[in-house]
């Protein structure tokens, strides 16, 4: 054996996990390595786009990033499961002619409401109890409801490479965030089980609280109306004020990102920004610029010129979900 | 050499640095007794009072807290100081009676306005910049000005038995956290090079803000008006949504933080709360229930019956200032 190859192979060795494949579930391509580059030249010390791992900060939408969000959001749908639970046992909260629609499954009602509708159910039913109460709900609904289409669990539903690319930005040192238009309470109740992504890290919606002592008990309490909705401009003003600084990784898949998308990558220095195209009417779902959910244009349109990487579900998928 | 006794040697040598004194500007007594002996407690595996890692989120108020806020809040004299700076560029920004009083110095006319009156100039001076070119007129303020008492620069007076608290519960895997009725971006300004907490663990009064593409830039600009305000019930609010943890260890030093103290300290397990208690008039300032800034009553008068530890300045702490 020559000198070289003999370091070569004790190289290898001593490297080994580190060249295991960090994203099996990712076919080899373009977008595979594109994600690999970027991550093997701001971690290289060496390299002249290194980042120091305080500063390797990635986010990630949830709704069509992380999990489907097919038919509609999941968020809502269980919005529509405890509008229901809590009108058998008080009649008096289906108090507008929408809840009414809404309880009783009238979903054109709801659409024609458009998002302020949307609003008026997830605010009549994600207020009014403490803020463990309400986990505990959507936990509690999380292990029992079903998707209407798949039948799987909601938080099956979740995509295996993204896990994958979650722990492999992880190991890498980076601290990964989710910035979810979805309501930051519901994402929680699963966000550390199903991402590995504690509380602390999670950005979302938020609904009006308040803080008194109840029955001698401290309590924060959730209150009707919006007081953040985290979508659009909202992301990258949340991101400023929960993180204070620039994401160098970006992960989206709607207009909803767009902005956080083009702030972040916008920074100094290395970035990177990712769209996930649905594309897998088989496997998943096909859908991007007509779509009343993850309605995706802007972004399909300009991330080629941006330098954004647009993932080809399809293609780039070797599968879906981790029960495959 | 008996068995046990090189035993103990033995752990000793291995030990090491744990067994050197983290708190050297805490004098000895009860004070920092309770407080070593809760951090031990926690941090222990074999104890009953154990909390793993990721649970050990600690929360201290900034103003009074860890630095001094007398005469009046140090970003009050910021703000006075910058409202100056304005008018002399351009003498419409003195568009009411308050303003004018305030740039002109009168500050009985300023106090009579009572925090409204606090909140306009406040408002009006850290607004209509994007949020890096705000805490860079920050950080060059902190640089330039001087207390006036003191002669000291602002964030010199800073106390040095709360850094090494803030230093020990992080080497014991604590995560430390600023919760400040202080605006976010300007504890921000010096957050991380005085204390060590980096920009995600400042939580602070917001104002409101937008997002625009400026010139081509991706910018997050400060806007006039009160977005959020960190203080008393908004305390125990603000660490539900951003950290969406209770505290194990909360610090504060007035009835501002009360509510934070009261909500942290009523979770279930162990729980340490501490209250900053200005009793020395000589190295520092002497205050409590009738000083307009950094108002101590509920709490003086409830810390004890609550299990909270009040810190006797003048007689728990052996120094008071880094540079002493």
């Amino acid at each position: 054996m020559k000198p070289l190859h003999a370091l070569s192979l004790a190289l290898c060795l001593a490297a080994g996990p580190a060249l295991a494949d960090a994203l099996p579930s990712w076919n080899s391509g373009d977008a595979k390595a594109r994600i690999t580059d970027f991550v093997a030249s701001v971690t290289d010390p060496a390299s002249p786009d290194y980042v120091t791992p305080a500063a390797r900060i990635a986010t990630f939408d949830n709704d069509g990033t992380l999990w489907a969000e097919k038919p509609v959001y999941f968020q809502f749908l269980f919005a529509i499961d405890r509008l229901r639970e809590m009108a058998a046992a008080d009649s008096s909260v289906l108090s507008t002619d929408l809840l009414r629609a809404a309880a009783e499954g009238d979903m054109e009602t709801v659409a024609a409401a458009g998002e302020e509708g949307l609003l008026e159910i997830v605010s009549t039913t994600h207020s009014g109890l403490s803020v463990e109460a309400f986990v505990a709900e959507a936990r509690a609904w999380l292990q029992e409801a079903r998707h209407p289409q798949s039948g799987m669990a909601y938080d099956a539903m979740i995509y295996q490479p993204m896990l994958e690319l979650l722990r492999y930005l992880r190991d890498e040192d980076f601290k990964t965030y989710i910035v979810s238009g979805g309501g930051l309470h519901f994402v929680r109740a699963f966000s550390e089980e199903v991402y590995g992504i504690p509380p602390e890290q999670v950005i979302g919606s938020t609904g009006n609280a308040s803080y008194a002592v109840i029955d001698g008990v401290p309590t924060v309490t959730k209150d009707p109306g919006i007081f953040f909705l985290d979508d659009k401009a909202g992301k990258p003003l949340a991101i400023e004020a929960r993180i204070g600084r620039r994401p160098i990784f970006v992960g989206g898949n709607s207009d909803g990102d767009f902005e956080m998308l083009e702030w972040a990558t916008a920074g100094e220095g290395p970035r990177f920004g990712l769209i996930v195209h649905h594309t897998d009417a088989e496997r998943e779902f096909a859908y991007d610029r007509d779509s009343h959910v993850g309605r995706l244009g802007r972004g399909l349109d300009e991330a080629e010129a941006r330098g954004w990487l647009l993932v080809d579900m399809a293609r780039d998928w070797a599968r879906v979900w981790p029960g495959e």
